[in-house]
């Protein structure tokens, strides 16, 4: 059975752990187990210990970076840290990171992370079960938490 | 029989994986095997399981960096490690990127895409079936997308 | 029995590593060991050095950036060698930076890095003896050494 | 015999490659490998193949980054993998990058490529057959491609 | 025997190599090996090799980047490849950057380099010889080069 892992923060200002995990429950039959961590620099290990010692398959990394600059350091060293570890373990991480500052109020972070995190949790199940229609959106626009931009035509 | 891996994304508003495959079909006789994930940021460990596990021996990485700051720091971390994926495999992994905002409307944009795949294909044959004519090559200003630019003389 | 390493340096202005021994021995039961370097881009080889030579189950790394633009990129350097040093190892190091220019003058900025390191020091207390207690913060907005921010709500 | 690798670009406007050659076999007896890529971020796995599969000593990474701020970015990630793939390798690549806005003109471009590429290839020579020259010239403030700015006095 | 390696380049505009050397000499019994390379991009790859063919046990980096843009990016891609060096051998090596444009005149950017390479030759002792100094040093300010910064008092 796959076993999928979830990695998030009590940084972040929505669970959005929680919304994930409910749409991969709806959309597919796997192991769910989670690790939740202080902040987005602790997610790379996190991580990496969900292959390690957990075995997932694939793991979601779910952090929301703050509006500061060091906040948006924070977050491409997390980036850099959550690709190394993919080239390391040769699995996919599916990083779904919200920035503080995407959304005008606290109302509508919050709905953009619940958004951001389920259309990214049916990114997993496409990855895990149904890479076909991966293969079938290339090049289409896709977006998650905003609306599809769609294809360019010549 | 030299076998060439496809690696693109959902975010693209162009299919130039599709672009890129029909040119080598033109080009030169390889398998191809072709792996679609959500965004930039999944194209290294996308071109590492092509490796690992397609046993390919070389990579094309397509992908299409947003025009927002946030999207230059992506192709940034997807860079790094598309070239740390090439360091722990020894293998070539050609990247194509092409950024949003390196044209002015969709049309153009779509244009680019696929002209910069063409070309990047045949950069993958001469790599793998020519390499002497990329030698005679170096130096003269070489472009992809674009009009070369030609050798600068003294 | 755990062993926590502590790992700070000369250049900080504040002894962090004091204040979170201090709140590790108030809050667990745990061996402690503490390595001081000059300065925070020795930090991540000095953790390396307490997870290799003394067996450390999870490191604290405290330090303070200075306030000038290349301070800012030592500990852009710094944070990226603690990020890959827990990857090699599979372990946990909590960050402890308190940037110099965080606070307004010599008094607050000690406060700030006492009350930073001693949360950071329950962060540890949490990953290693209670991680259900993170899953249930998680994506509840909290900070270390400010005021927590709270959950947003749609 | 000692064995020199010489990884360059067909982007460049110059062949630095060629002028980098003809000085190494003015100064030293060595056996001489070359392989010509499309762009810069194809040198470091040019250099880890130039190391791996045909047993260079040592290696030259020769490109010209263009003068956009996206080709800023690129000539960073190159140099990153090179750093990256000496340390795999604990062997010297001496990168030879000229950036295509350092000359006014396409002309003295052409002139500053040919002269840095000749110069580091002395450099070289020196560090494979003549390491105590170094020793002899550090801290005199040399430089490649312009006039050597000399030492500093107390 | 402790032995100490100096990784030092023909760049910088002063023999901050000999200045640690003396230093070293004046403080501790250690065997010392010098190893000079043209660029501090040259530095990370000289230190793996004074720790894997000369058995070094620790080393100091010295150099000294340049006042231009492209030199800041320069030092940081150095000093990455500088912790990178550091966590794969589990070994220091303590980096001695001047940067050009931190002294107004060549006469006083000689004075800090010498002063920062001699203060740093003294945490190199400590840290091999002396390591419950630094303990006794942590969160005091110290500074190399310039004045110790002292405590920030609460």
């Amino acid at each position: 059975m796959v076993k999928i892992g979830i990695a998030d923060t009590t940084f972040a200002r929505f669970d959005m752990g929680k919304a994930a995990i409910d749409e991969l429950k709806r959309n597919c039959s796997a192991q769910i187990v989670r690790y939740t961590v202080p902040g987005i620099k602790d997610l790379p290990v996190a991580c990496k210990k969900l292959f390690d010692e957990q075995h997932c398959d694939i793991v979601m990394a779910l952090g929301m970076p703050g509006s500061k600059p060091v906040d948006k350091t924070c977050a491409h060293e997390a980036s850099m840290g959550i690709i190394i570890c993919q080239l390391m373990t040769g699995r996919h991480i599916i990083e779904v990171f919200v920035h503080e500052d995407e959304a005008p109020d606290a109302r509508e972070l919050a709905a953009l992370m619940e958004k951001r995190a389920r259309e990214h949790a049916l990114n997993v199940v496409k990855l895990m079960f149904k890479p076909k229609i991966l293969e079938k959106e290339a090049g289409t626009g896709q977006r998650q938490g905003y609306e599809d931009v769609g294809p360019a035509r010549i």
